[in-house]
């Protein structure tokens, strides 16, 4: 099973490409201007002799440069840009001068510590941001066909195998992300090497000695000792869970530590299991998932202690306090989609989808240049998105999820076609050994369930069409070509349709898409009692500004009154509201008491909002899971 | 306004009158073994030199003594018991011969740092010690006629006013309670001197510069200054709030610091207002009233901090985490009845019933020998009532009330009385100058609202009897000698009879007491969506022994149902169950999933026990406010 890639799909909505043109218009233009005001581009600039100074910045700032330049490319894909396309070419030539002869990039050891390459790698980050620069390589050859990035990448990549691995030097990375980028570089090079060394990072972590055991006796450390310990110590001992390096990867059932690094992990060994059938690897990864299941927010987010960036045990979901980092719901979708891929199985794709559409998407306001780091699902007021971060992972990171889009919304065997994600547009692939085929879509999701697909095969052809059937979803009806289709969705999650396709066959599916209340697990604490709405794969929530009837936090939704799904085209971009009735305690009861018997309930219209929507109009109160 | 002394009253019913007979074949034998094997009587023979030896125990154990000896000296009164009589003069005889010859009485200064008498006023509890010490005394005259205790209470009394005051030392109570001890001791004594101390301690706290500031600049502390420190100072500066010596008594208006003193001194203060007509005084004691009344579990347990074993904000009352210590209802219930003496309204009375009822009551078990410290509203299993503590405030504190407990139950002014508590027994006063009126209640109160009153004076009198309508009773109907009499509450809170009273008059007061769901104000959020049930003064709770059906913490009680109280004579010495319908979710449902779009919900019949009466069937989980 492979992914359908972006650059053989377009997206055509009124969902979707709206975002990716404001990614292109106002985002990437935003965030270069960022890289460039904050320094982070001039790195590299002082690192290949181009201008004199000094690094600027925190030592792993290159990553958001090389993250932005992933980003850039999937967009000049899908909407290039004359405002930046000739800033990026020379951001990227400057990256390329930054090169060391021996292939070595990272402006900051190249301009603070250069002696000391390679010796902390449990906290400087030189692998992971190794990995995010093999990924802009890929993405930009991909979009444009220039090599001269991923050339720069594949040098960069042989001098950190000629490094480490068996018989070389032990090395790991403190931050993962490098896994998952090798074996990127492999697929566009064919270098067996780089899965290799992927497949090295993947399976020598977790093993004794460690890696990281080692550099805690280093009293030279670049970076010094201090953060080290705080994160890889426990009672003065070594304890890896922060990075994932406290097991081998086959033995790892328990999502633990720090969030993004977790998700990486899990999804470059995604990767190696796929490439190398690795059973023990796929059963952690088994293990793995269904703990996640037990620490995801309903939003998609993970990872909800600030304190470690990271997870802590099972059913621990609180709301105002939820971390939830918009990096770690994107690697989070990295990871469902390689399980999907491993598995060919929807419920990752699920997983994918909510996390796409409301975690995920949360991290970047409307206007396309405010961020959010962390995603509470409750709030007393007084959050925002900002512009930029000191440590800028998030916004690039959005960025490059937006613009490569398209690679999650097919997906194909030899000769079967998948479609996991219900966004209107094209794409062309080559089916059943040699045809070459068009499939549309038109819809209207995720504000409807109706979807249109045109199967267009440039010459009749056999194969199976599996369309997701979500799990929201308890019914929906087929028709192919104006006559309905009786079917059921297999234990996978998909509805298979096997027959020969001709020119133009239609294929219209009616996703049942009411507003459903949901309750979660009672162990977790703060939901007790209360229950989230979502319509389709959009989570909704409340926000004072729609619900100014005093008392917000009371607020109430009942049952025994009509509730709709409306689709407003003026507010926040256009979006279905949903509008019931609700109560709240009226606060004249509560002016001298402390306990009432028989509180009065203000009835009152209510209106939620798609929660990625939520904070684009002030910072007042919000809650997903209400009484 | 005064209270019809304990002397004067009987208490004859089935609730209140087997806890008095417990409290002296039980409590009061445990605890003087208590007391006797842990060394705390020893230590005053030891101070008296009858034995040699060692202090015994922490500093302020005296206390725990004098306590005791005060709780023995109300039950003599009621329920005499020769199995511990001897034992108490004994004690009282020790207490007597380690008084020094200046008066001093203090086991732990006259045995370990005799030098340093008075220098540790703010940790050393030395008068606080004293007070408790004039309250056995007083107590133990009052309830025998002897004097000995009594005399040497105003012998250690002199010593103090003669040490501390205007135009000699400064000296502060770290820990109050020394005032409302000099009050009774001077009402019982008429010596004004102890009355103008008693002013004294009230009035000179919180005024700069503090005694407390002084004593932490002394490196010769006795106890040390860390401890001091950790109390007094807040970012290495002085800071009162912890003994509420940070304003003084007139500019108090919010409840800070340590609970119990909090409650100590307010109760010391409305005596020193009621004495002295210190409007200052009364202002913040209303104010102190309004603010503790936002501070204030639905139990009458004040202090939700373990941290300051004390308050923290309004409306900051977490149900697992409660603090509420025992001694804290205590003290509340002494400010509460000296509120209402002083301004002669019933809604001090309500808080008084309710601390009475449930955050004291429950401070012991029901077989009088195990007890709590903290009174938490929620549990989620593991806590126990324990036989003793290492500071062991609360055992002896509880006997006290228990064994004083008459004296709350009337009021009278010079003409008038007051029915304040609905317990069955008599009083005997004196009305309308002097006429001797026997009065009695015959009330099953409080499983049931009905009591008849016989009115028995030896002479036709004119007065008016004042009964209290509690606030949690909307509906009441009287009838005096059988027939029918119209009347509604004042704004006082008291249905005023006012008529010639006979030889025999009835009044049959039938208060309407209908099962009640409570909510609490918003502001506290653990209660949110959460309501608790209440019937009468008592409030409720389930325990997962009676609501065994699994899912414990997701109990919702259901109003489309019926519900019901009912009397189970078996069942905890007897107690009205509340029975109705509740749900929990389906544990069945949640294997596999973190969340639900119709998690089914178990109907069940649930079972409320009063509150008081948790945690005396194993340590399982509690909650008093369910969904």
């Amino acid at each position: 099973m492979k992914t359908v890639p972006f650059t053989e799909v377009t997206i055509k909505d009124r969902f979707w490409a709206p975002r990716q043109a404001t990614n292109s218009e106002k985002t990437i233009p935003h965030e270069l201007e960022q890289c460039r005001t904050t320094g982070r581009i001039n790195n590299f600039a002082k690192a290949a002799g181009l201008i004199s100074g000094n690094f600027e910045g925190i030592f792993f700032n290159d990553s958001d440069v090389h993250k932005l330049v992933e980003a850039a490319s999937y967009t000049l894909q899908t909407h290039p840009n004359p405002a930046w396309e000739t800033e990026l070419d020379e951001v990227i030539d400057t990256i390329a001068k930054s090169q060391q002869k021996d292939g070595y990039l990272n402006s900051y050891f190249t301009l603070v510590e250069p002696q000391k390459r390679w010796q902390n790698l449990g906290m400087m980050h030189e692998l992971y941001c190794a990995g995010h620069l093999f990924e802009a390589g890929v993405a930009h050859y991909q979009a444009t066909g220039k090599q001269k990035l991923l050339d720069v990448a594949c040098r960069f990549a042989n001098l950190i195998d000629n490094t480490f691995g068996p018989g070389k030097r032990d090395g790991l990375p403190g931050h993962q992300g490098i896994e998952l980028a090798l074996v990127k570089l492999a697929r566009v090079t064919g270098e067996a090497r780089y899965m290799s060394l992927a497949e090295y990072f993947v399976t020598k972590r977790g093993h004794s000695p460690s890696v990281f055991e080692k550099e805690l006796e280093n009293p030279d450390l670049p970076g010094g000792l201090g953060a080290y310990q705080h994160h890889y110590t426990r009672d003065g001992k070594y304890e890896g869970t922060y990075s994932q390096a406290h097991l081998p990867i086959q033995e790892q059932t328990e999502c633990v530590g720090h969030a993004v690094r977790a998700m990486y992990l899990y999804a470059g060994a995604a990767d190696i299991a796929a490439a190398t059938g690795d059973v023990g690897i796929t059963n952690a990864l088994d293990a793995l998932w269904q703990n996640v299941e037990k620490r995801l927010y309903v939003t998609g987010g993970v990872g909800p202690s600030g304190h470690n960036e990271g997870f802590t045990q099972d059913y621990e979901l609180p709301n105002f306090s939820a971390y939830a980092e918009t990096c770690a719901s994107i690697g989070l979708i990295f990871w469902a989609h390689r399980m999907f891929l491993l598995k060919g199985e929807s419920r990752f794709v699920d997983v994918l989808e909510t996390a796409l559409y409301n975690g995920a998407l949360s991290g970047i306001s409307l206007d396309g240049t405010g961020f959010f780091y962390q995603n509470p699902l409750a709030s007393r007021g007084g959050r925002h998105r900002h512009p930029w971060f000191g440590c800028a992972c998030c916004p690039p990171n959005i960025a490059r999820l937006l613009g490569s889009l398209g690679q999650y919304i097919y997906a194909q065997s030899e000769k079967d076609l998948w479609i996991n994600l219900y966004v209107g547009g094209t794409a062309s692939v080559k089916v059943a050994k040699d045809v070459s085929l068009k499939l549309t879509q038109e819809t209207d999701y995720p504000w409807s369930g109706e979807v249109k697909i045109t199967v267009d095969p440039d010459t009749p052809a056999k194969f199976t069409l599996n369309l997701r059937v979500p799990s929201w979803c308890s019914n929906f009806d087929i028709n192919i070509n104006g006559e309905s289709y009786n079917a059921k969705a297999a234990s996978n999650g998909y509805l298979s349709i096997d027959r020969e396709w001709h020119a133009n066959d239609t294929v219209e599916l009616k996703l049942d898409m009411p507003i459903e209340q949901i309750y979660a697990h009672p162990y977790v604490r703060d939901n007790l009692g209360r229950s989230a709405l979502h319509r389709g794969p959009l989570v909704y929530c409340f926000e004072d500004v729609d619900n100014p009837d005093g008392a917000f936090e009371t607020l109430s939704f009942v049952n025994d009154t009509a509730i709709e799904a409306m689709f407003d085209s003026e507010l926040l971009g256009g979006i279905t509201l949903i509008r019931g009735t609700g109560t709240v305690f009226d606060a004249s009861d509560w002016e001298n008491s402390l306990y009432h018997p028989k509180p009065s309930l203000k009835r009152m219209a209510v209106t939620a909002i798609p929660y990625y929507a939520w904070c684009n109009r002030g910072d007042g109160q919000m809650a997903v899971w209400i009484f």
